[in-house]
């Protein structure tokens, strides 16, 4: 059972605020096994093996590992690089061969689970003893299986306390800026753009509307909602997914640059916000502005959620002590006890049932009207985000009275 | 000397993250002195005077008013309103009468500062006696005569970290997302973009490229700066601001809205990132992508400058201060006495030194190739933000060599 050699961790995908926190989480149990000799870390993720690009991590001091926990983006490297080629998985796997690696761990998203389950087969095939464990990441939160998903619940912080600060502002300046559109990362999945609902602390807060990818997008239906909000408030916040679709199931605006795919042939999203801003002006004739944190979102270190930070952190430990003991081609999950008090655990599932699936938000999480979230959603998301939001002060506005008359 | 009567606290303009200390710090200060009799807020800053929309703060919790102070947005309620008519100017002049209002307080910028001069002018030219005094506020930190304006500290923070974490965003996933251009705030002059400086902490760290308006932008110079960086880094992080023009004075991009110029006849800015993503595209043939925070950066209460807060409520119980002991048509201005260890005190300037004039970025707070900024700015600036930025973990990755040949 026990299987002495190196390890190599990678960072896949797209970064976030807490996905170093679950390399810093599994480099710190590894230093605790001797069954693993050496600490690699592949720069640029699955790119740093095909190239031999490696990091010697035992090299790094331990003051750094345990800062890392702390830090956001992706310290390694990260890459969507996609493995295609035989002779990629063969390069690949002479790199892991030479190198005397035996555990590689790989922190990502479905893509990225699907990249470590083919190295993981062609090992088998090759009959070379390789643990391959994937770390959950990916602010999207569409991964299958999983409770949630490490990286979510800090950009759900993150556009909880924007989109409250921003809905105050209008809420401030509305005779001058009436409409605002605030449009979230999420490619097809409403997850994000759904968290925003937790910027509301009272009735009438903003978000006003929340639309999801899971909705299709209906242009009239849109503008009834919009005025019925103006019509009661004088103003409205909206936010929106930047990878919203039409009724025919067409991006609402797939982008018109030259280049416009990644390498996994997704469309370059964006400028969603914008053009609900365009349909505002021509149809109701008011004054819309967009905000589109765009990365920042998925990256803000000052908005981490502590909860999101831990479960990054356990479910990077817990994915070496699986290997260790001898797990092989699973992915760490976390498994929800109980919402309150907030407890959650830890579990792990094949990678076959997480590569290149998607989850999205479900039916019970979306009101009927299919423009707001459910108290079912609220109970999810709510222990994801840590600590509640700050506490502002909100006047009571008592009016003094008129003494002129008009 | 002694004036006794009501006071009229106003907001005016965009909100920021510290707007509301000053009103904080000017309510708490009014209710020392006995002069003042009743505290009222106006509603959505002029408006609520020429409609009679006011609100009696006494009624107010004192920790409401304590909160204040933490709370970014304009409680109050803002607004862009111009007077512009004679009926205007005396409908206001008669409310204060009603309301025996003998001290206004205004919160606001350049275009506020005007309107609260010309209160003062008529209430003179009137005879009727009324203390005006204004608070400054602004983002865009385009005050003359003030060494900075309260909010620009907080935007400014706040800036520093997005884009901090937004660079090493693209450190971590260039491979994939090579170019990437952040938007920031800013009418004419630069300040809210050169603030992003600050995000930089060793060489090589984003931003890159920072493009102020104060440089006319110039396409081919634009290209071989970013194709300079690209070829150093493999990446570019650039910093613009909305309001960048090119060589002939226009605007980047003016908005292609149906509704695109504000109450005061300023052109609603946005879409220069994305502007230059499409050049990025069109010449360089690389990916690039946009983050625009909009209103988010300006109303941020997780990155409120603890120095920002504190000059902000200074300043504003400095207004009451001075009204209270007969000044009159002035506004409070921050007049730095240190750099190192910073200090800075209060003092005052006429509103006729401070209406409608915009203060730009100056020359020697600008590299000479226009792109970066000097040593200079940055002398200024960092006090401005309170603490240092947050320590990250920065990895030696120190490689383990190759053992594969070609």
């Amino acid at each position: 059972m026990a299987l002495k050699g190196n390890a190599l961790f990678a960072q896949s995908g797209g970064p976030t605020a807490v996905i170093n926190s679950s390399i810093s989480g599994a480099i710190q149990e590894a230093g605790k096994h001797k069954e693993i000799t050496n600490m690699y870390g592949s720069i640029n993720g699955i790119l740093g093996v095909l190239n031999e690009n490696m990091i010697d991590l035992n090299k790094e001091s331990k003051k750094n590992i345990e800062l890392l926990r702390f830090t956001p983006s992706s310290a390694l490297g990260s890459s969507r690089h996609k493995l295609k080629t035989e002779e990629d998985f063969n390069k690949l796997l002479n790199v892991l061969k030479a190198h005397e690696i035996r555990y590689f761990f790989v922190a990502g998203g479905n893509d990225s689970m699907d990249t470590a389950n083919k190295v993981h087969k062609l090992a088998i095939a090759e009959k070379y003893e390789l643990r391959v464990m994937g770390l959950p990441k990916t602010v999207d939160n569409d991964l299958p299986v999983t409770d949630h998903c490490p990286g979510y619940g800090s950009v759900s912080r993150w556009l909880a306390l924007a989109v409250r600060d921003a809905g105050l502002d209008t809420e401030a300046i509305y005779t001058s800026d009436t409409i605002k559109i605030i449009e979230t990362m999420g490619r097809n999945a409403g997850w994000i753009t759904a968290s925003t609902a937790l910027a509301r602390q009272k009735e009438n807060d903003a978000p006003h509307l929340i639309l999801l990818p899971e909705i299709p997008f209906n242009q009239d239906k849109f503008i009834t909602e919009v005025e019925k909000v103006y019509k009661k408030l004088g103003y409205a916040v909206i936010t929106c997914c930047e990878g919203l679709k039409d009724e025919s199931g067409e991006y609402l605006t797939a982008s018109k640059r030259n280049i416009d795919t990644d390498k996994f042939g997704h469309k370059q999203l964006g400028g969603v916000g914008e053009t609900l801003v365009s349909i505002i002006a021509d149809k109701l004739k008011l004054k819309a502005r967009c905000d589109k944190p765009g990365t920042i979102q998925r990256v803000s270190g000052i908005a981490q959620s502590t909860t999101d930070r831990e479960e990054a952190y356990i479910s990077g430990a817990m994915a070496v002590k699986h290997a260790v003991l001898g797990k092989n081609g699973y992915m760490v999950t976390l498994v929800r006890e109980s919402d309150a008090p907030y407890k959650c655990g830890t579990g792990i599932s094949e990678l076959d049932n997480i590569a290149n699936k998607e989850r999205k938000v479900p039916e019970d999480f979306i009101n009927a009207n299919g423009t707001w979230v459910t108290e079912k959603f609220l109970k999810y998301i709510t222990p994801l985000i840590g600590e509640p939001l700050p506490e502002y002060a909100r006047l009571e506005k008592k009016l003094i009275g008129k003494k002129l008359s008009k």
